[in-house]
């Protein structure tokens, strides 16, 4: 329900700068019983005139909408402050403005923008006394680590008589199998101690957080399988290991986050064991086994993630089995966050507790919440969730979610490079599940997407989830656009303008930019195996300096700037090659401009800036002109202009 | 998130023709495990080429998208059809079509309409095995009757004598005091014999259910703040007239609904005076007194709705409130079922449930349901909700909602006339609970505001909500399309073409038409209270004769049509000063056109009306052209002209 995008749009957010917490509380950060002053910001027509003569709120209170008129409590020469406080009685309060400049103007915003008609609630902004997200995660640039995959510590390589029997050695210059069944088994043998080793790698391109896949053990490269949730593997090194990884990153201020899977197990878990051999075993309870099971779990015998047998799916309608794995201070949640890890990210959180006529997936994700809580009260819970994940993030569960469906999707979309072959030959990925070729669209589709996306979520839920250009589980964003296939770096640097874009927009927009490993050096991969490529720390010659170069500064100038971390997001331009927005904060207003390729210049009124704007300030990019109340943008591309704006 | 609308768009909705239950169930009435036949028609582009190449069904399992291809099973002149399959596993099921003609066309088709982007799942069509609603439902059209204003039986009027002390007799043709402390108060003395004894007006407008405002004892004309739900209150004539009017209405073959507040009681019921007079009484766990209130609450002593201190708000944590209320053969809920109604309309549901940090609502909705199934499998639970109840509707709890947000808001404001004193003159009504004029939009607007809020839903729900052109808790239909504010009948008819407008819109769509009592005759006023006219029987000279007979027609087309009751709708245009849709039945397509005034003619390509169209038979309005693929309607205006399609 996206509206209309236009520079001088009324505008509202959860950002400190538009809503304010009365007395101590903080606004990312808010109770129940808290008062909050909604401010809304209505920039002056064209001719000058108001862009407003009322304001009035629509908030739900115990079910029912209340309306209450805002005050406007300041004019500038660009446009009014309007405010309206709120005291939040409910854990969630969903609200949206009435804005009318008199009778014949009948205009809803929320948070998907301006609509000339009546909306439905879908798109209400939205605040959650539940969420009590830990405030250091809006701060974070994280960095992903595949284990198996990025340093050795120098060891020799892998003694096949150390080996389980599922393992196939490889070196580490080997390709990456990425078709087939020998997939999952092919071990290059990463180590806990060679990331530790390599900490000073992550430190210097200036991410503040480590994200690991599983290190559980397990009969996998990737350990989603895991075979025990009380031990890590032998094969990283096991518990000294991580402990050992999780003391040096802290000893820097590095936070690490672990990854476990609560939607499954692999069949060699010791709890499946027991189950499968004891029908009277206490672990019989944590599966489904028999009846009333989809097709694909009839023909196994009992339930498995999309039906993959080596993954028998949890049934969490046992409380043994909350009682060992994530309630209380005996659980595997628990206890790994007493030995350090500083949050969980929660892999297929989407399915977690969802089978069949069961939905415990609210109740097992604040469960999961409360159990942090008590370990440790600062620790940030995330969620894996490939989709539409709002209904799972209205506070009392997960803190945030991996926002592919509103970051990665839109951005690859806007940004797909096709293939080096040619302009407009597809390169024939798979669109992150679908399967169809991922689409080339306008700015204003990408736009729309992260407005649909953003709009419905607690502003707090969304600077608590993660901003991935790609994973270990999707093509590298580098081949997306345009970089090649082959899973090397791409030296042709065909790539690079494109990828560099989306970088820009990962380091300016709201929520945590998390590096998966080795897109800092431009690599290439056409699905999620193949993107697993081991390190290529003896190759340096062929690292793509330039984009190495380029992600350091980026992630230096977010961690900068406070307004690229905490700042509102508002929408000032969407069309076609181009997207611009304001990152606004009370300390300072910063204005991005992005461009996928050389385009015409973009004007914008300068009253949509806010009062008294007499320069912008390149902090990177091209110089922007401002005269008589217009600014232009440069119109060169692909390229992510930043500018300080220095008005009220 | 309202798609484009556009002719040939590709088709999908819930209704018998796009959605085919194999085996025994019936689409609007399915189960865990069955299985669903999606059909989606994909008409021809213009120049006859496929509209599509491929289809995909991407719907949630478990809380996971699969994705599975469509097959084209049929293909004619005008356009394909594709199916696929989907067994339901979950008692939700959220689900779009990707549609695409080739690497360069992307759609996604929802509930909402086709968009070129990814979306989010809110307007994804839905189907809940948990709806169930009764067959006869989706049959119905409505009577709605405020007790105390349709009829007196002939009594003479009131004596004094026998009245409580807060009444005010009225003489029936007194002015309605809508204004002021009295409002309540002021009681006309019609009673439920008056009603029996009227059932000829009801049966010979068409309508085939009476929905009866409270009947309990109260202190109000409204009986919204009852005393006890044990009796029917004396100045109705009792329990007797109750069990009389009950009787008459089914050896007619109409049905009765009653009226049921969840939400709260009066401040003299029973329960709320053992309370107060006892802090040990069971009763007093009803309420919610002392701390943790509201502000307005806190003043009070207990909450209240909307902190009015005549209606204290029941505690929903209470188990033996839930006994008495609603939960159980001793129940409320179950004893009046048992004793002849046909169902419950739950006042304020929107609330009931909701208070602070509790939120009970989809637990007392569903344990109502199920004490409604057991009493009474076959009888109808209908939530008031005046705002957006999409997650109040997604199956285990209400059928269906009072559809202020989707059908009422829409079409007043398109067919808002202002006020008789000229054009743009506003009339000044509240619009409908905002402090705003009743805005004036295009039907592109008032389409898009429909489509938005049905979309979300489950069509089972869509078809056992009610559409109410307005209602005791609104001004009259006929005073927002310019027919006059002074609460009588519009002699000038200068709101009757909008009011007929809007008439044939609420015979034409999906959802059970509901009249309240007096629309028919053309009476007006300017609030809910001001519409409580006592019924002008002794006045026939005055009644709108011309309005009359039209809801006598439509609500004839109506019975006579399928298509118009249970066929799938189909936009075809919407835009200015007129909208066309299609009802889709398998045994009839009819064609629906609607215009506010005078416009120019539309025109539609025969390929979206499908295969072997040759001519459209006008069932109301003046004919159609079908020419060179070509479908021309009538501008005349404003009128809704209704064809039947005779094509495939």
């Amino acid at each position: 329900m996206t509206g209309r995008l236009q520079p001088l749009d009324p505008h509202h957010d959860g950002s400190v700068r538009y809503t304010g917490a009365v007395g101590s509380a903080h606004p990312e950060n808010l109770s129940l019983g808290d008062t909050v002053d909604l401010r809304v910001r209505v920039p002056h027509q064209a001719d000058g005139s108001p862009g407003a003569a009322e304001v009035v709120v629509r908030a739900v209170r115990d079910g029912e909408p209340h309306v209450r008129r805002a005050t406007r409590d300041s004019v500038d020469e660009a446009g009014a402050w309007w405010t309206v406080s709120l005291r939040l009685v409910n854990e969630l309060t969903s609200y949206r403005f009435l804005v009318s400049r008199g009778a014949d103007d009948y205009r809803w915003l929320n948070g998907t923008g301006v609509h000339g008609r009546d909306v439905t609630d879908a798109g209400d902004f939205r605040i959650s006394t539940a969420h009590q997200a830990p405030p250091w995660v809006g701060d974070q640039v994280g960095y992903q680590i595949f284990p198996d995959r990025f340093a050795r510590n120098g060891a020799p390589g892998l003694e096949a008589g150390a080996l389980p029997a599922w393992a196939q050695p490889a070196e580490w210059d080997d390709p990456v199998v990425h078709k087939g069944p020998d997939v999952p088994y092919q071990l290059f043998g990463g180590t806990l101690d060679g990331i530790t080793a390599r900490l000073d790698h992550v430190e210097k391109l200036g991410a503040t957080m480590v994200y690991l896949t599983p290190v559980f053990e397990a009969r996998s490269n990737h350990r989603y399988d895991a075979v025990s949730f009380d031990r890590v593997d032998p094969l990283l090194g096991g518990d000294a290991a991580l402990a050992r990884l999780i003391d040096a990153a802290h000893a820097r201020g590095l936070r690490i986050m672990g990854d476990l899977t609560t939607n499954h197990t692999g069949d060699h878990h010791d709890w499946f064991l027991a189950a499968q051999q004891d029908p009277a075993a206490p672990e019989r309870a944590f599966y489904r086994f028999g009846e009333g099971l989809s097709d694909g779990a009839l023909a196994l015998g009992y339930a498995a993630w999309l039906d993959v047998p080596s993954l028998p799916k949890l049934d969490h309608s046992s409380a043994e089995l909350a009682r060992r794995l994530y309630a209380g201070p005996e659980s595997t949640v628990a206890r790994w966050l007493e030995r350090g890890l500083d949050g969980w990210r929660i892999d297929v959180a989407n399915m977690t507790g969802r089978l069949g006529a069961d939905d415990l997936a609210h109740q097992v994700a604040r469960q999961v919440r409360e159990t942090m809580r008590s370990a440790r009260p600062d620790s940030w819970l995330l969620a894996e969730h490939g989709h539409d994940a709002t209904h799972d993030l209205m506070g009392p569960g997960w803190h945030g979610t991996m926002d592919y469906a509103g970051f990665t999707r839109p951005v690859w979309c806007w940004l797909n490079g096709g293939s080096p072959a040619g302009p407009g030959v597809r390169h024939g990925l798979d669109y992150l599940g679908l399967p169809v070729d991922i689409p080339v669209l306008p700015a204003e589709a990408a736009v729309a997407t992260m407005r649909d996306s953003h709009g419905a979520v607690p502003w707090a839920a969304w600077l608590s989830s993660t901003m991935h250009l790609d994973s270990h589980d999707t093509p590298r964003f580098r081949t997306v656009t345009g970089g090649g296939t082959d899973g090397r770096i791409d030296q042709s640097g065909l790539g690079r303008g494109l990828h560099l874009v989306g970088l820009g927009l990962q380091m300016t927009m709201p929520g945590v930019p998390v590096v998966f490993m080795g897109d800092e050096l431009g690599l290439t991969g056409v699905d999620g195996e193949h993107a697993r490529t081991p390190y290529p720390w003896e190759r340096r010659d062929t690292w793509d300096l330039a984009t190495y170069d380029a992600y350091r500064d980026w992630i230096a100038l977010r961690r900068e700037h406070v307004a690229l971390r905490h700042g509102g997001l508002r929408w000032l331009h969407a069309a076609g090659d181009s997207m611009t927005y304001l990152r606004e904060h009370p300390d300072q207003t910063l204005l991005v401009h992005a461009t996928r390729r050389e385009t015409g210049p973009v004007s914008l009124p300068l009253l949509a800036l806010g009062a008294a704007v007499s320069a912008l300030e390149p902090l990177v990019g091209a110089p922007a002109t401002v005269d008589a109340g217009v600014v232009t943008l440069p119109g060169d591309g692909p390229v992510v202009s930043v500018y300080a704006v220095d008005g009220r």
